[in-house]
């Protein structure tokens, strides 16, 4: 069994969770917290390579099976290699994206059935958050920062706006499916007022 | 429903499945079929950028699962792109390897549970073959050919014998598992004897 705590930060482009992870991080760190910090897809050089795949070309360049399988390999390496190993010797892990942006984007998003997400997550990486943290804002708001930024994940954002909008409910509607796990945080305002939710819901 | 025949090639390595498949393909061609002949993994740009991850680098560069997903990411853009449209029109697709071999490498030979293989393929895939022709050679003599050819493959080659032991048992028990679906075929003597075997068994 892991020793350490494993938290995921959730949410759609511009929901601020990469700004807010390494907030968190740095908290923990100054209270002498082994912390790793990560993301997905990548955190490892072969994940990073099936990353590479994902990001770039045609929006229809993958099917949405395509798109599932080729994330959940990406993700066996990243928990093989790196997640399970710092949980193993006592370190907090935290984690830009994980297993349900999958459900998100895959499933909510371009229709695949969450029963089988779940069902490949199971078999192939077994391994859940002990915290994820859902990070909320307007759909608008979050792909206008997102456009702002321009970070590369081009191929995702120029998907037409109704899938967007079906990623944004799977998200709103994640915390109160699965009470236990999912905590919501609101993501409007400062990120300083947002860093201080999230200290608060730790 | 598709209208095709869908025929895979199944077989250690070096057992003569390419050269097989093509000579099955011009027999059906001359019979005036439309045939398709093609490979995993591979077989669409996608699918040849994910076979180029799999082919390359260390024997313990990807662990067993995520070999698994990444040869099912490749096979479902195959499988949407190249097999389904063919089938549809009415064509015969002649695959050397497919989904026996996901099962019989990363399952049989690398410890992944063959259910949850079957049940990853029944949720992504969802296609399987009509005839599946098990080529059956003798180990050495196999891996020995396959050695000779030295065809870009090495990181398979390169894993240890019980590998290849367990693998050649997944081939060699396959037909009797499945008999409806498999049919055995002896490997070993010419070219032109074994193609008339394979004849035959159509």
């Amino acid at each position: 069994m892991p020793a350490g705590r494993f938290i995921t930060l959730e949410g759609g482009e511009g929901s601020g969770k990469s700004t807010q992870a390494r907030l968190l991080a740095e908290a923990l760190q100054s209270q002498g917290h082994e912390v790793v910090l990560t993301r997905e897809p990548g955190g490892t050089p072969g994940a990073e390579a099936i990353r590479n795949l994902l990001v770039t070309g045609d929006p229809d360049r993958w099917t949405a099976w395509s798109e599932a399988l080729l994330v959940a390999a990406a993700r066996v390496d990243h928990v093989t290699r790196v997640i399970r190993p710092a949980l193993a010797r006592g370190a907090t892990v935290i984690c830009d994206r994980f297993i349900d942006s999958t459900r998100a984007y895959q499933g909510a998003g371009r229709g695949l059935a969450d029963k089988a997400l779940l069902s490949l997550h199971d078999s192939a990486v077994g391994l859940w958050p002990d915290l994820t943290l859902v990070l909320l804002l307007d759909e608008t708001e979050g792909l206008g920062r997102a456009a702002a930024r321009s970070d590369g994940e081009a191929r995702f954002e120029a998907i037409g706006g109704d899938f967007h909008a079906r990623v944004q409910r799977f998200f709103t509607n994640l915390p109160a499916s699965d009470p236990d796990r999912c905590r919501a945080i609101q993501a409007s305002g400062s990120i300083e007022s947002v860093a201080v939710r999230i200290r608060a819901a730790l």
